[in-house]
């Protein structure tokens, strides 16, 4: 392909169209589905249900340590597939791009998703590619959607959560939304900080596996953090969240930057780390079957569902006391997914 | 909800995302899979293949004639699962929206979604929300992805057409092209265009069920219009396809306001019309399913596809004369959809 910037007539539907799908996405994307070009992907799935889910990505930098916006599309959608309890199958994959995007910018995310599909095991089996005129957009915003299939019996869910079940965090918390806020702001850090973003359906499985029957919730903490995934449990069950503050596991580079910038670490995006509620009794179990994974070797159990305090979160702290934590504002964070 | 525009915060994943979420999404978009605010929505999907799409929304102006940019997202992504043979049964939608927009705007919009989706006989059960600062996008994009059930039997597809089928448009093209067009560019035109923008799954199934086993393909000639879709048919199967110009329904307004604008109705988008290719014994039983039904009775045959000329469209003219319908270049027709 010779153009090196996007123009407006690649998002006609036209030559120059056509030309991007097949030089660019059925050429990094490659698979049987993508490559008929029909309207719709047809696909098999067997079982009688299955997950779905769509998210837009359009953080900004594009690239950023640890990660990209292609990496980011594809494991934002796989994660809440596997959230669901589901093996992520198939996605969808639509690019709103601004007129004048160097194409070389456009190759290298989708290479990044090609590989970050395989990571995953997914396939990328339908797409769609839209171009604005300058000032339109910022530069690259990318929609995933993607389907799952979902194993007979009672699918996990807020409504399973019960007093007692205990909470885990499968990793530290917040280095995706710092990495992405140190990059934009040229933030005068030394910092080796690097996002955690990674597709969580093999973490996932090994769970499960581990636990059958007594996983009852699981949330990946991307916008809002541990505190939205917390306040949102709490709020849909109908059931207080008791967390000990001091067993979050939370990196210094997370700890420093968040004092810089005044932020709660508790309120900054992971993009693979999953929390997981599960029964008192498989706690132990369902710890070291996420430490024995690569992605969840810093797991740890941060504290417990409770029938007091409905609907509110409570940290205790390393003194002993005790503060709510709410759900973030959230005029700080944007554009970090 | 007292909040008149669209801030940052509405995005952040926080308080004012729940709030919107809840005072906007939920309560127009109201069904039990997207009120129970998972990660995922867990549908049921009897049988062992479904049909997957997705497509992002870019059309400017927000509102013109005969639709808006929600009814849009709805039908291009109903009609795309439709063309696969497949009932459209559940959608995703996800909103990229500039800081400032007016939450009345936003409101219009999701409400004209909510009636698309229920004229439509779907249900968006999953949904994502992000908001990027002034001048990040403009205004609003919105990305639909929708799945739908496949009966058992062969696909259709473009590796389904013969020599000899009769290809028939569902009626007048360009309609919605010209009408974005006109509206966009304010031009000097009494027209009473509107766009021919509706949902096309009642549409497919009356063909269908009229003609069983002898439709070979279907497509909605939207970016790039007809021209495009024949074309692709052409290139896809190897076969060339015969069109009479003069059996190609134009409106008039249409026609003029192409004049004007020096383009190719034939490359305008439709939003509400279908190409089919159905087996030459079925033609006209294929015509009066589509006549009998309000979205097709201004259906016609157009011609057939051929041996000849493989992976070209040749138009017949009144006259006579032949003449190659090109691709379009896609430079003139950007964010029409």
């Amino acid at each position: 392909m010779s153009e090196d910037v996007i123009l407006l007539a690649h998002g006609g539907g036209g030559l120059l169209t056509h030309a991007l799908i097949r030089d660019l996405f059925l050429r990094h994307l490659d698979n049987p589905v993508l490559a008929a070009q029909e309207d719709a992907a047809v696909v098999g799935m067997p079982g009688a249900r299955l997950a779905f889910t769509t998210d837009s990505f359009v953080v900004s930098p594009l690239f950023f340590p640890g990660g990209d916006i292609g990496r980011l599309a594809v494991c934002g959608t796989v994660n809440d597939l596997a959230m669901a309890g589901a093996t992520p199958r198939h996605l969808g994959a639509a690019f709103i791009i601004e007129e004048g995007l160097p194409y070389a910018t456009l190759e290298r995310v989708v290479v990044s998703m090609a590989e970050t599909a395989r990571e995953a095991g997914v396939t990328v089996v339908a797409g769609d590619t839209k171009v604005v005129g300058r000032g339109g957009a910022d530069g690259l915003f990318i929609t995933t959607s993607g389907i799952g299939a979902l194993p007979a019996g009672e699918a996990l869910g807020v409504g399973r959560l019960r007093p007692g079940d205990r909470l885990l965090v499968s990793g530290p918390v917040g280095d995706h939304g710092l990495a992405v806020l140190i990059a934009r702001e040229g933030l005068p850090l030394r910092s080796r900080l690097e996002s955690d973003c990674a597709p969580l359906g093999g973490l996932v499985a090994a769970l499960l596996d581990a636990c059958p029957g007594h996983v009852r919730c699981l949330r990946d903490p991307t916008r809002g953090g541990l505190a939205a995934t917390l306040n949102e449990w709490a709020a849909g069950a109908g059931l207080g969240m008791a967390i000990d503050e001091g067993a979050v596991p939370v990196r210094r580079e997370v700890r420093a930057a968040c004092e810089m910038l005044g932020l709660d670490p508790l309120h900054a995006a992971c993009e693979g780390r999953l929390v997981a509620a599960v029964a008192p009794g498989a706690a132990e179990r369902a710890l070291g079957a996420l430490r024995g994974h690569p992605l969840g070797a810093g797991a740890q159990i941060i504290g417990e569902v409770t029938a007091e305090h409905p609907g509110r979160v409570v940290l205790r702290t390393a003194l002993g006391a005790r503060r709510l934590l709410e759900m973030p504002a959230g005029d700080l964070l944007s554009r970090i997914c």
